[in-house]
């Protein structure tokens, strides 16, 4: 073939400790537990501070670990899988959904880009919907659902009793129109990002954590019904697409390395 | 609702010139166009070196610029959409596909979390198959699929003229025998990882890259009949799942924030 080679990079040492580290976690300590203090493992390991810190780091973004003040380094509990999937998720405006939950929606004419992403003309009415995602009690994603006035069409308007819908209501009001539509394709794409400073305030991390976004296009009639990028916290995550349910997915750690 | 937490986490200092960086990129450069060096960059902006490199670190981590050792710092090209399903991609046997190329083969007796995986007993014989794919002339990602045996009980074995089948060609058998099961299910899993140093020499990047690492489980008769873990490079690829082909997905950045 030609096209293999396996030549080695070379490794960097706070790599190297990273990956003696993560043995270490995986055979001696079990979810919850404390590991030794930087000062122990500096010298259980003959390393620098600095360069032990590194390996901290990385794992700890890696979310193998976790940093609790007044408490110290955790071990982290293993990523919750986390269904993406209409079948399994819901169509985004299914009440019956308890995992989305809606924040708060804005009501714009669509600029360029948007327009544009959702295939239809500058100018033409958008709503963006916010929500987030809470698995186990966790927040786990945040969403804008983009839905153009005009794939709604067919939806008779729901009037609100009393003033003009705002916020959290408006956001239910949409969705309950998206509802009534039939969804009759979809398509994702997940690629790795980091948290922007308002997504980052959303999912309660500093800004720059790294993400997965996923972008789905819903597809109802024909056409573009719906838009969705939702953010998960790369960390705490896995997603999952269509269980076979015959065995369960083991961690990938067991089964990542070729012998 | 009162889980929405919009108090902005404080943004640190290179996080704020990444984004302003990353607005003057999409304005002012297209692919490939080599930036203005580190200091011109820090004059124009008013920043220190160290806070500069810190932002153009993270804008290369994220797949937004490109540093080539005798030229500069380049405008990324955007990134490689890769279909990741059965009906696309091929079932991983099919001899259509020319994607995943085979790199070599190893077939030892299952340790315990690898039987576990496969949903079969301890020292059962397990296939290894290495492959690599290509987009565009580029390695995205490599992989693992792990066989057992057992599950291609069915499928004559394959014999090889002359001396013992090794490497590449053994990874062609156990994949052309695999290609003989009738596929009814597969599921999936995605989560941010980081490359280890075998898989980081095959990506051609250091260890520690960010990378996608996607757990397939493919299932035949109603059993597990094959397990790949597929390691996409972050920086260049978005995993794409079932197009709809209605509306182009435009890159995240466009309509990622509310307003």
């Amino acid at each position: 073939m030609g096209t293999a080679q396996l030549t080695a990079v070379p490794e960097p040492k706070y790599w190297h400790l990273r990956t003696v580290l993560l043995r270490a976690i995986d055979s001696e300590f079990s979810t919850g537990q404390v590991i030794p203090n930087e000062r122990e493992l500096s010298a259980r390991f003959g390393v620098a501070r600095a360069t032990l810190r590194q390996a901290l780091d990385q794992l700890e973004l890696e979310g193998r670990l976790v940093r609790r003040r007044g408490i110290g380094t955790l071990v982290a509990a293993p990523r919750v899988g986390v269904p993406v999937s209409r079948r399994e998720e819901g169509w985004p405006g299914s009440s019956r959904e308890q995992a989305w939950q809606p924040v708060d929606c804005v009501s714009v004419a669509a600029p360029e880009r948007l327009a544009k992403a959702l295939g239809v003309e500058v100018g033409a009415l958008v709503h963006t919907v916010r929500r987030l995602r809470v698995e186990q009690g966790q927040i786990v994603a945040t969403e804008l659902l983009r839905v153009a006035e005009e794939a709604l069409e067919q939806v008779p308007e729901i009037r609100l009793s009393g003033a003009a819908a705002e916020g959290e209501e408006q956001a239910r009001v949409v969705l309950r129109r998206l509802e009534r539509l039939t969804v009759d394709g979809e398509s994702r794409a997940v690629e790795l990002g980091v948290a922007e400073a308002e997504e980052a305030g959303l999912l309660q991390r500093p800004p720059g954590t790294p993400v997965l976004v996923v972008t789905t296009q819903y597809a109802s009639a024909g056409r573009l019904a719906a838009l969705a990028v939702s953010t998960y916290r790369a960390d705490t995550c896995r997603l999952t697409f269509g269980e076979t349910g015959l065995v369960e997915v083991t961690p990938v750690s067991a089964i990542r390395t070729a012998s």
